[in-house]
């Protein structure tokens, strides 16, 4: 039994810190002109957020996964279904705070044919006065972390006492972040996508984007941007490439919170960084082949048959 | 006491024929373009439904309201909220449908700061397949219906019942119809949107396209268009018109069906054609500049003071 193997069996424990969102996701003709009506053909209501649908994906993978972050106290119906979801995909939700008086975020989601999600989102602004659960409960037995960068407010805390053990805390960079933020110190890998890469930089040159942020950073850096694939940097600030594997494309959404989830095990797990990557990429792959968001990402075994039977391709 | 005196006194009752919608409104900036993310300033989970909708306008207005249609029986908590906000209104709910295994139809609105909506809908067809409770007990007590094309399928029985007893039948004129439509035949009063009356009539022009439909029934026609105003015919088959009465609109979601509303319960009440009219499109009026769809619409008292205070203006 070589060490890849023992690692594999620890099962590793994932913290997912994020924001449960309800999503509504409407499959559309088309997006709405200003002023028109648009008839969807499918309708499901569902639980999502970005690091929350990540964990479905790491739950899908075979990593066990507590999930922290506010959920609203108003509409309590909504809640529970919410709750049944994640607890259904093996998600320990116990760690999950309820705001008063706030409405869970909710997010409209319109798939149109290609495969192409455009959304409308409300998020209120209480939900960022969570109290997260104490430090010693969440961060027993975590192999690592992945939290968002718009959880900083209430996470950048209890990430900066992860780092302090040696536990990796994986960030999706999913909206602009200030160069000062606290997250970025804490940080052991952060994967950006393309936009809030660009807008975080203010640089629209991806490799140049990720240079300017590793100058603040000791965190290994790297950029999605969907089906052209993923960039980064390697341990000698040499760019590297890795692109998407083509696949027939039904729905984009919660492709790129596959990508962070699978990532983040892969780490947990101890698999090289170009092998982390691959497997990342598999999971987003099959993840935009079926309809339903995070609840269309694939299982441990559809993932490993796929990467044996795709070649390598890595981009120097 | 004169006999419109006697006519208000008897508090007219309302049978609302529709399909409840969950509205999920969302105010934003902007519509989203396709593959964009858009973040809303506020959002309001209500029910909705273009007769419905018209059920509460009508409640605020002084008349009593009896509201029948499908519902769905799948995520029974929402049907628990729509009907508690119903109810709330003091509409009588006691004969809405419950259609098992169905999602009761739902609409993401998005508000933009002009006040125009932008709609994406979801309605299961199995919905069409509803059994309405009985006519002795739906027409007891009847002084008008106030239905929707959409829901010809499984209404226009009752509603030629109706007819032959004498009770107006209103009919919300939303979506192209059919001109052998039977609701055409049993129809009292019907007032179309532009779009809608266009694709029926196969005419743009809105007087045109009136007279055309008027070669297939016996009923009133008039066309709404928003904040150009209402156009119809009159006995002698000669066009009338009235212009919208200017106000600063906010939200124009449910701003039709308040018309539909105020027309109903005005015939129901006995008022001459011009007068309903007016109360109609004063109802609509108040309505456009409140937020919050059907729930911006009017108290009696509000629309009479507003009346009162507005010249009268008819254009022939």
């Amino acid at each position: 039994m070589n060490i890849h193997d023992q690692t594999r069996r620890k099962t590793p424990r994932i913290l997912c810190i994020g924001m449960p969102v309800r999503d509504l996701i409407f499959r559309v003709p088309d997006v709405p002109a200003r002023g028109s009506k648009e008839h969807a053909s499918e309708f499901i209501e569902i639980a999502g957020g970005n690091s929350p649908n990540a964990a479905i994906s790491i739950s899908r993978l075979g990593g066990r996964v507590l999930l922290t972050g506010p959920i609203g106290g108003a509409l309590a119906a909504s809640n529970a279904t919410i709750d049944d979801q994640f607890r259904s995909e093996g998600i320990d939700t116990s760690c999950l705070v309820v705001v008063d008086g706030v409405v869970t975020p909710i997010s409209t989601i319109m798939i149109d044919p290609s495969g192409e999600r455009t959304i409308v989102t409300f998020r209120d602004p209480k939900l960022w006065t969570v109290k997260l659960p104490s430090s010693e409960m969440l961060l027993a037995e975590c192999d690592a972390i992945l939290t968002e960068d718009r959880c900083a407010e209430f996470a950048t805390e209890l990430c900066a006492e992860a780092h302090r053990r040696g536990i990796p805390v994986i960030v999706d960079g999913d909206r602009m972040m200030s160069l000062r933020e606290g997250l970025l110190q804490v940080a052991s890998h952060i994967i950006f996508s393309a936009d809030a890469l660009h807008a975080t930089a203010g640089e629209s040159d991806d490799i140049a984007a990720l240079r300017k942020v590793a100058k603040l950073t000791s965190a290994f850096l790297g950029v999605t941007s969907g089906s052209k694939g993923v960039d980064w940097l390697d341990r000698q600030g040499e760019p590297q490439r890795m692109p998407a594997f083509p696949v027939h494309t039904v729905d984009t959404l919660g492709a790129g919170d596959a990508f962070h989830g699978a990532f983040t095990l892969a780490i947990a797990e101890g698999q090289p960084l170009e092998q982390a990557m691959r497997f990342a990429s598999a999971t987003a792959a099959l993840k935009c082949t079926r309809f339903g968001g995070a609840f269309g990402s694939p299982q441990r075994i559809e993932v490993d048959e796929f990467l044996a039977s795709s070649p390598a391709e890595i981009t120097t």
